[in-house]
């Protein structure tokens, strides 16, 4: 039902609502939860890959020809290491594709900008098609661009918060300044919220906890994959602005006087 | 895709969007959006009825199998206004379904709570099934259910504003506290703000404005329709709660020290 | 520093921060606290008074030259429990000021619209003062009005949430329309609230719950003070509006490149 | 009426509120408001100071035993020009005292962190009490802080907005974690922005545009200082928490029915 599909790099989305792994109760409910979402691109932690063992057998139930996975490096706190859980990530997992994340913060878990720049511009130079996590940083986002990342991955709220679009007002200078695709992440907990990221103009939403952690993630994957299409017909449908002053729908005068 | 339908007296409604007709470009146009929404609800104000002519054929247009007409008083300023209003509804409408408006006040167009209850109590006892639209207060709501109404119909914001859920900690209240089916009207500017109310609880939403004057009604009308359903469905599925400390969705062992 | 004293009814005052008796530690503690406000206006509860005893004579503690008693009536649930209440209150206290208060509701205790228009039309006629507490429905205040009320008390969140001005939407509407002043009541939690409803245009508002439970209540006192004083302050000297683009302070040029 | 007052560096302030002279009617208007406002710190632009000629007497207004200058780098875009700027600042301005500002970008004026750390690192190194302007982004104000800035200065909103605290769930983390002064700046449009930040517990604001473009500054800025004093205090005095359900002020026992 969108007009225009979303592209990234080399790869054509239908789907605008991109997912994660993380935090679900079982490796059948995620996998019944991600294809009811109707995604077409889910990260994958690289820890998780690399300790993969037979009680966590994840990557079987992500493979579908319809899911690209993108491994992210969640866990690695400088640029260093996020280059090296990248180049593993890539071997691994066969795709040059990579959510680079570097919070070396382990309380409140935000991206530091300094090391995200220095690996995106690295990762770039290895031929990595790089999705950074960010800050919703308008200079910073332009600085990621310039360096060559596929997409910027702003964050809504502090991670797992489920606060919705806290970082509003500069998610709508990001959107109105950017070349590459924004993809609104983290803080993302209800549809609605997803919804007005997609208002708003963002090109894709990345939702994990709020589907994982719900009591029913498969229902709820599918109430987010709504949600997203709904915010994005309307930020094509252009949306009436909020107005100072009320405006009748129906017909005012009072006719019973005549 | 709703688990339980909703029931208001003797009708059941499989849609949760209740629409209207004011303010669309062309009969045509408001047609066709009233059809992509889904709804199954319409309201239609009776000094459009009275005054109809063949340039406004609307009626016409909202004669469906699946659209059921919800009349209003909107010009109305007292009780006794409305409820001659309403009888002279009942009659060219064929439909004893009635939204009860009265806004004395022509700039912001708020509903008069003292008025809105003497009508709502006279109604019911002539047979009507009411539907009062009202501020969103709480103990207003538990009168107007007391004197028996159908639903009510709390606002969002002033009508027209589309600012959204601008009485969330009220609509919660009610919401908590109904034993009547609670339908959001006015304010709904987005179908994010549909969703939000629908999350929150809400039996069902009316949305005209945002739909009408959007550049693409139709297309408008969708995105309702999604919104609302993503809505309920993360109702149904039980939304994670705000959280004020970070949780990641990926693992963040800082593996690479390992 | 105020321009123009408030006047409500007969009584001129300097302060525009009315206060409450309920919940402090110890009246010793009330009064020091009352005192610091710089308040003119004190409610307190007719069932307070009427239970007076050895062990809580806060009346005591409220007789100061400077200050005003404003009974209330809460407690009472209907129109004729308010009127029967307000009598007892004006002999009991000596003054015909009263706060109306009517909330059937012992959970939310929001107040009864109906109600408590009924027993403020009887109130007046009955020579009192009324200032009655009310939802943020601006029809309503209209209609107090119109019965001859002293001043209207709409809230600005539930009482005793803290969560400051909820109802925000609603009061600029109330303080466009209101010919009597415009007092917000309930749910200012911090001094950032209550100056923020002098931003707004109230002329005065009412704090208890949040001075009277902190951790301090004689430095909360003083800091809602100035609080009220900055907020009218503000209001006087015009703020400026709230803009969509930056502007910066300090002149931009990039002198480094000339 | 402060219990500890604000240490940054060498320097000791009685005075939380941080205030600037740009955009000021007059020269005369800008040294009325400065000193009503209670200010010990005020910002100077230096390109205003290199180019003043005899129409710009500004300098000569700002020269007060109690006003502290604070040299600003405002117009430049990088790290280099910062530091050149800085130097050219501590000749012509007699301090070591240094507001480090790098937006590259002209239209929404919005801090580089990159160039920001670069900047502040070279300029401790060279002797700089440096107080860096920066998005509210917590790692970047940890990485600030660890190269021995003497204050981090996060926006509440963008420059010049006068929305007021837009980037609250972000500074609330770094005020808890940081281990040097927190002053919120830009974005602050009245005195209830200024009392919420520091209820927050901001150890001072900067405030410049509210003032200057305000009807009456002089007026104006005497409510930032009382509502710097009010949120101070509060915090002090420590606010009581939000709370979703209803407590009453007032004693509620239905005493009528006794």
């Amino acid at each position: 039902m969108d007009r225009q599909p979303l592209t990234i790099a080399d790869k054509t989305f239908t789907s605008r609502l991109f997912t994660g792994t993380g935090k679900f109760g079982s490796a059948q409910l995620m996998e019944d939860a991600l294809l009811a979402s109707g995604s077409e691109l889910v990260t994958v932690a690289l820890k998780r890959v690399e300790t993969q063992n037979s009680q966590d057998d994840m990557l079987i139930h992500v493979t579908h020809p319809r899911l690209n996975l993108l491994p992210n490096t969640s866990g690695v706190r400088t640029a260093k290491e996020a280059v090296f859980a990248a180049q593993m990530a890539r071997e691994a997992l066969e795709t040059n594709w990579l959510k680079l994340e570097i919070h070396p913060d382990p309380k409140y878990l935000l991206p530091d900008p300094i090391e995200t720049l220095k690996a995106a511009e690295e990762l770039v130079r290895l031929g990595f098609v790089v999705l950074p996590y960010c800050h919703a940083d308008p200079v910073l986002c332009k600085r990621l661009e310039a360096v060559g990342v596929a997409a910027v991955m702003p964050l809504g709220a502090p991670i797992g918060t489920n606060k919705g679009l806290r970082t509003i007002d500069f998610l709508e200078i990001i959107i109105d300044q950017s070349q590459v695709p924004v993809v609104v992440d983290a803080g993302l907990g209800a549809p609605s919220h997803a919804a007005a990221a997609m208002e708003l103009g963002a090109d894709a939403v990345l939702v994990n906890t709020a589907i994982a952690v719900s009591d029913e993630p498969v229902r709820m994957a599918m109430a987010f994959k709504l949600a997203v299409e709904a915010g994005r017909m309307a930020f094509e449908a252009r949306l009436a602005r909020p107005s100072l002053t009320a405006h009748a729908s129906s017909p005012l005068t009072a006719f019973l006087d005549e």
